[in-house]
């Protein structure tokens, strides 16, 4: 029997025994629902993804798409086939008003349920994910016409959605994008340009695809200022094929059954009108494209964590399985060599690997949790200063649960790797897919190290300190919880919240810019370790006094954190509060 | 133009500046050789392996061997082309005996010639170099008959060797192999098992291949007591097609151009002899086998370090390359957007991860060579005393000189992608062919966890502790040497090797090996970050007061390892100290 990618016992405990999910029934929004409905979803995508999205994840890894001789991409049939039992299920729409035919779904809860895609098959799952993505910005955005011409079949899964932000010389630096929109006379716009890593760029899965471009369009102001939105679909509202051509396919490590595309846009391969360019649609006002983008992306960047998380998870579970059965060896006290060898499980670095694992990855499945519960607080506050409060917080939190699971799921995938020994190493296993498929995660939606400028050089100082402010009292309100219950735990994580807190004091006070931010990254590791072991604290207070081993499993990765794993900040905290300028000092050319 | 491999202005630093080879030269086994004959062979290997490894590592990893209509593996002809130059240019003799043919070079002068052909193509590297340890290993515990018949044709290019240990269901636990070994009457054994991994298992490169296997033949105690060595040729002397067979292929994440196979022994597929089994020779004496293959692994797991840390140079230098050429965004302190990009070399965070990456693969390249010179010391010694050092220094240090590069080495080739961003995720560029390659050397000639076993449960403690001992005062000479000119990295370094020895004794003295082993990964990764400073701190006294940008890069690559790398054993060495529990506490239940 296949292993499960993801423990539905551990999604129950994050979701009803901590986060109590259920109480947001009591809401309007969600007045329809109740634990039955949200188990119904859990149960529905479990099963769709262990048995349509699972059974082809390697198949799909071993034939990646390709350019057919008409010029059309070629990916396996499994792929259309699962996309098309998720469409039916009306999954895409599950987070979605009920006006846009939606379920109204927690964002908590369509998370958990969504985890079962990602873990399943990251690059089957990754069509659907940009899609919803991709839907959700234009109902946030778009006029009524435009969600109804482009939102309403995407979440039909009719159609699918892209991002397209990239290009080849502009990456991390969206500023230095050279794509342009010109209008024409109609109020639309034509859109010449190319762009670079479009997941889901090109394919015959669905029966139109609709990007969402950005480009600078005239009137703008220098570097990202200047950007504007726009829809560009594959096909316009009358079927005309628009000028958008496929380029070429990039080869990838992993993630491989996912198309990514090099896409021009406007070259004259297909001719929609007179004018050249692709005919584009501005998404709300011009030149204010990134600030909607990154709402997007703010979401995209949790998502990007769920991702990471998952395949961590699913990697966890299959290490887990070998190490119960797969004996070799004995234990270091048992001398005898005639006596039966021992499941590797029983041998304590075994066990080391399997706790670093559990220990990440139900970390950050914790936080990817914790923080689609805030967008629900957020979404649904009627106090605007509990709103804006959630925000922020979700704002600071987010590069971290963006950045911690791609860090340290990818850990756990190789760790998992580690613990199959040479088995891991091969296809016939599938953890060394895992691992790569999950190397994507620190470079796409912002790589690591633009993280760790957003945390300390934004996040962290927004309106004056705040976000910070907020993170360091909700960490503390659980300390307090927790004081008595846990007080190893309590007094180790409130050593190292203030010394976090201290720490970006130091910083700061720097008085250069270029200083302060110089170890940005060791910055962002370090928060996160913080935040991670506040959410393990956190578990452990709604674990309580529970029996069983499941609880005492939650106890042992916990303490696994706290020993192992916390204690890492120390010296990064020591290396931030000395403001070192190693890096700064090192010219070019000494490389 | 293309990336070299490697930096010889590095090689020569390491081995002219900091341990002077041509002092070797003043011993009588090394008489016929000087700088200049150093520097040819140097040369020769860079120009092989550039012109001819280099070209089809990618397009090996792509084409992996197969097994073709006839059963004989398919490999591209670019693997075998390269090996006969390989052969011809004699350097698979080049460690040997003049009396072999051999050029009686310098193990360490070899190692680092032999680098270029790791770092250029780590695969196709991989069939010398096991034929380069089973031939060692012959000359030093086979009979004349068995050098002339087997390790002649392998010095000349012509044969090629394995080594074949593990089984399917032992491979870390050599204790549990269940190949038999059978006396026959003319004094030959009959040979009937299964292999798993063999590298170079089979092939049509060359004319024969030599197995080296470990059996058990009868009288033999339990376990690995009971374990003998023997010759088990692919063609018999007399070109009799021995009882050999190709299972399988292992199919991989990495290191795919070398065939990896499942072998049968004596499974009656090629009938050599009416009775069954394979023909295979004893080496030595019988159930001394492996206390011979020993002394091989030994070897090879030093040579896996250099592979680790050849991978991990070669992605070094192609990130450097692209983070020198690149362009993309602006330093923090520049607000202009209209300002051009930067090349991403100026970002603080892109030299993190390069002055990292430095750290690590210079760092390795001196530990793996210092152990290269410790073996040239220990086999020309005329004191026995000096010779037994020698070897007690080199025994402390092998576990780490596999284990530390194929950890950090692996962590350089994940920070190259990183630096490369998108592209490096790209089968476009070299560097996630180079980590998946490197990710199997924390696995193969013992895993990562066995080495921790090994440092901690046998080389520290060995001889009474003299190893350990040893260790420290060497190290500790260093420091003392370092005291006036590098006072920061003295004081630093000390305080860590002090740390180190107080440890281990509050580890033994825990009475109970469970325990006291219960955490000896970390331990050997606490260890391993101690000895890579003092060959820094070494490498800082060769430097000494000489300026220009490759010294001041030196500086800055150790200045690195100790700001951001030594202060992570801290942490460790604490947990260590505490005899933590955590892993032998946790049941596989809760898991």
């Amino acid at each position: 029997m296949a292993v499960s990618p993801l423990s539905r016992r551990d999604l129950d405990f994050l979701l009803y025994e901590w986060l109590d999910v259920t109480a947001l029934t009591s809401l309007e929004r969600y007045a329809e629902h109740s634990k039955d409905t949200f188990d119904g979803i859990l149960d529905l995508c479990a099963d769709i993804a262990v048995k349509r999205f699972a059974p082809h994840n390697k198949k799909s890894d071993q034939n990646e798409p390709r350019v057919g001789a008409d010029g059309k991409v070629v990916i396996i049939d499994e792929v259309g086939a699962a996309l098309d039992e998720f469409g039916k299920a009306g999954i895409v729409a599950s987070q979605f008003d009920e006006s846009l035919g939606g379920m109204q779904l927690p964002t908590v809860v369509a998370r958990a349920a969504m985890a079962w895609f990602q873990a399943a098959n990251a690059a089957t799952s990754s069509y659907p994910f940009l899609t919803m993505a991709n839907a959700n910005l234009l109902v946030e955005y778009g006029t009524a016409e435009q969600i109804d011409t482009w939102v309403k079949p995407m979440l039909e899964g009719r159609f699918f959605g892209t991002m397209c932000l990239s290009e080849p010389q502009a990456g991390s630096s969206l500023a230095d994008i050279t794509t342009k929109a010109d209008p024409a006379d109609d109020g639309s716009y034509r859109i010449t340009g190319t762009k670079m890593w479009i997941s889901g760029g090109d394919h015959e899965l669905s029966e139109n695809i609709v990007h969402l471009v950005l480009a600078k369009a005239p009137g703008g102001g220098p570097g990202v200022k200047g950007i504007s939105l726009f829809v560009v679909p594959k096909f316009l509202a009358d079927g005309t094929r628009n000028d958008v051509a496929l380029v070429g396919l990039n080869h990838k490590m992993g993630n491989r059954g996912t198309t990514n595309t090099l896409l021009n846009f406007g070259d004259g391969t297909h001719h929609p009108v007179a004018e050249s360019g692709a005919v584009g649609y501005l998404v709300g006002e011009a030149h204010h494209g990134l600030s909607y983008m990154f709402k997007m992306m703010n979401e995209a960047r949790i998502g990007v964590g769920f991702l990471a998380t998952s395949l961590g998870y699913a990697g966890y579970l299959q290490s887990l399985d070998y190490a119960k059965t797969r004996t070799q060896g004995r234990p270091v006290t048992n001398k005898d060599p005639d006596s039966a060898p021992v499941a590797i499980i029983e041998h304590p670095d075994v066990k080391r690997m399997l706790l670093a694992q559990k220990s990440y990855v139900e970390g950050a499945l914790g936080l990817g949790l914790y923080c689609s519960r805030l967008v629900d607080e957020q979404q649904t506050a009627t106090d605007p200063a509990v709103a804006a409060a959630r925000l922020l917080l979700l704002d600071v939190l987010t590069p971290i649960a963006k950045s911690w699971p791609s860090q340290w799921c990818l850990e756990a995938n190789n760790l998992a790797i580690q613990v199959l020994g040479g088995y891991g190493y091969t296809k016939e296993f599938d953890v060394e897919q895992l691992y790569r498929d999950n190397r994507l995660n620190p470079i796409h939606e912002g790589a690591h190290g633009i993280h760790g400028l957003d945390l300390l050089g934004r996040k962290v100082v927004m309106q004056g300190g705040a976000g910070l402010q907020l993170l360091v009292e909700t960490i503390s309100a659980t300390i307090d919880r927790a004081e008595s219950a846990e007080p190893e735990y309590a007094v180790a994580l409130r050593a190292a919240v203030e010394r976090l807190a201290q720490v970006t004091g130091t910083l700061w006070a720097a008085g250069d810019p270029a200083v302060s931010l110089a170890n940005s990254t060791v910055y962002l590791e370090a928060a996160g370790h913080v935040v991670i072991a506040w959410i393990w604290l956190e578990q452990l207070l709604a674990v309580g006094d529970s029996t069983g081993d499941f609880y005492d499993g939650k106890r042992a990765a916990a303490q696994y954190f706290y020993r192992y794993e916390l204690p890492k900040t120390g010296p990064q905290f020591d290396l931030l509060a000395g403001l070192d300028r190693t890096t700064l000092d090192t010219p070019a050319d000494w490389l």
